[in-house]
């Protein structure tokens, strides 16, 4: 494990872990009972926000329909919750963990938010990945941002950050820290000897947005599917604060949210801030672009 | 000079140049002769596109504006719109350059698209960088894309790249391509030991949008700024074809136009593609967005 004790690293103030751990499919409460031995662990460490891999309580890979489904729980009243917002309580942190969330005959591949005070707010992914199409219906609840003591913490799930629109959504609407719950699959094209495509979208998002990105990812294979690791913890500059992690190993990632220095690295020098020098007069897609253009 | 033979490294179709080299500021005749001298090889290589930096022909430090505006000329009728498209037609390539282009008593930091036919268009840099406030107006021409015989190409110039909404806006009106003249300077927190901000940036876009992306950067220190170089050319799987260039020589990066690559490359499996998984129902900012939503 690297990072163990943010103390020791010097850290003041809130601290943020990502738990990079594996998930079986199906064995819902193995996988919820470990991923609360990791929120203990960072919690007796010093992390007051706790983020963990997409479909944290399920597992990943369902062979159909129905198996998502019977793994599903309704939120927030169901077992993975309560267990969940206990321990946040017990441990008074707060946390962000990819659930399946089962709504009537609806599927969602869903990311819970829990506070202390045990306030639970719901994602859900928006953009589907591959065979995610056959189980999950897309998300319908936009992308939320939760006031907090810690700073404005918004969620997306793995492939929602292969689209820009998500982090502008989180940064225009106050946003300070991006929570990604996610399983990180290889990418066609990807060299063997570089970072991840998913740092790479990461790092960049980060830096024009001026947001702390904190992604937890899973590792380990699953009926055949692998996983990549290398969670990361990503400052508004987009320079990683923590990881990439290992490719193949449970571990905790940690780095201190510091308000001050996310909400300054937006501000690029005495006339540039990432966020003001936006140009949505241009960018509006119901007025148009092109040249010649009426806009001239 | 890396890659100076696009025809030994097996390219076939056609190819585009990145031209990266040093203008000074104030010697335009100087810097337009050089760049045509680059274009001049570059097409003898065997490029059918060439891509010069940001402000080629006038440098880019101005003292003032006054110095600004005796540099800059009327598009399209100056006298270094006039040598480039007599190379460029002289040659049979199509050139996208930066220049200081005057209309009345505005300035622009501008590029200009040329063919080999004779058409020339313009784009007008959207978001300016730091002192470029004092000089230049913001561009009022939105994102153009040009339909070529090589494919459709469009055009950002340096801090637009900091902006996902100006690739979107290329991508979304159909471009392939997209030229990027450019005067990257050293970004606050770059660690030295890592490839440029601006390279994460542009792999980025290029793999979210499925777009190659080519970038030619200027380098040498201009009245005390020193630009980075490392100019680069990244298909639109976001990893590069050439480059990261040198961060203090002048050279010519070359990569193969292959579109049947470029527009497979926005396929990532038999359920996603970049472009099409856009959600945006949910992006568009007139419906509002957050939790709990009347979307919900």
């Amino acid at each position: 494990m690297l990072q163990r004790n943010p103390a020791e690293r010097g850290f003041e103030g809130p601290v943020v872990a990502c738990i990079q751990m594996e998930p079986h499919v199906g064995a819902k409460r193995e996988n919820v009972a470990r991923s609360i031995q990791y929120i203990e662990e960072a919690a007796k460490s010093g992390a007051s926000l706790v983020v963990l891999p997409e479909l944290t309580n399920t597992g990943y890979v369902f062979a159909d329909r129905e198996e998502a489904f019977a793994l599903a729980e309704d939120l927030p009243g169901g077992e993975t919750v309560q267990a969940w917002a206990d321990a946040a309580q017990r441990l008074g942190v707060h946390v962000v963990a990819g659930i399946a969330e089962r709504d009537g005959k609806r599927l969602y591949n869903s990311a819970i938010f829990i506070s202390p005070s045990g306030r639970v707010g719901v994602y859900r992914k928006l953009h589907l990945w591959d065979r995610e199409h056959l189980f999950f219906e897309p998300g319908n609840r936009g992308v939320p941002v939760f006031d907090t003591s810690l700073g404005r913490i918004s969620i997306a799930i793995c492939y929602d950050g292969w689209f820009p629109e998500v982090y502008r959504l989180a940064a225009t609407q106050g946003a300070d820290v991006v929570c990604v719950p996610t399983n990180w699959v290889p990418m066609p094209g990807q060299p063997a000897d570089r970072p991840a495509m998913a740092a790479t979208l990461t790092m960049a998002a980060a830096h024009s947005n001026g947001l702390m990105i904190a992604c937890a990812n899973r590792m380990g294979t699953e009926r055949g599917q692998p996983f990549i690791g290398q969670s990361l913890i990503v400052s508004g500059d987009g320079w990683p604060l923590a990881g990439p992690a290992s490719c193949d190993q449970e571990e905790i990632l940690y780095a201190a949210i510091d308000l001050q220095r996310i909400r300054s690295e937006r501000t690029l020098n005495t006339f540039n801030h990432v966020l003001r020098d936006r140009r949505t007069d241009v960018y509006d897609p119901m007025l148009g672009t092109g040249w010649p253009s009426s806009r001239a």
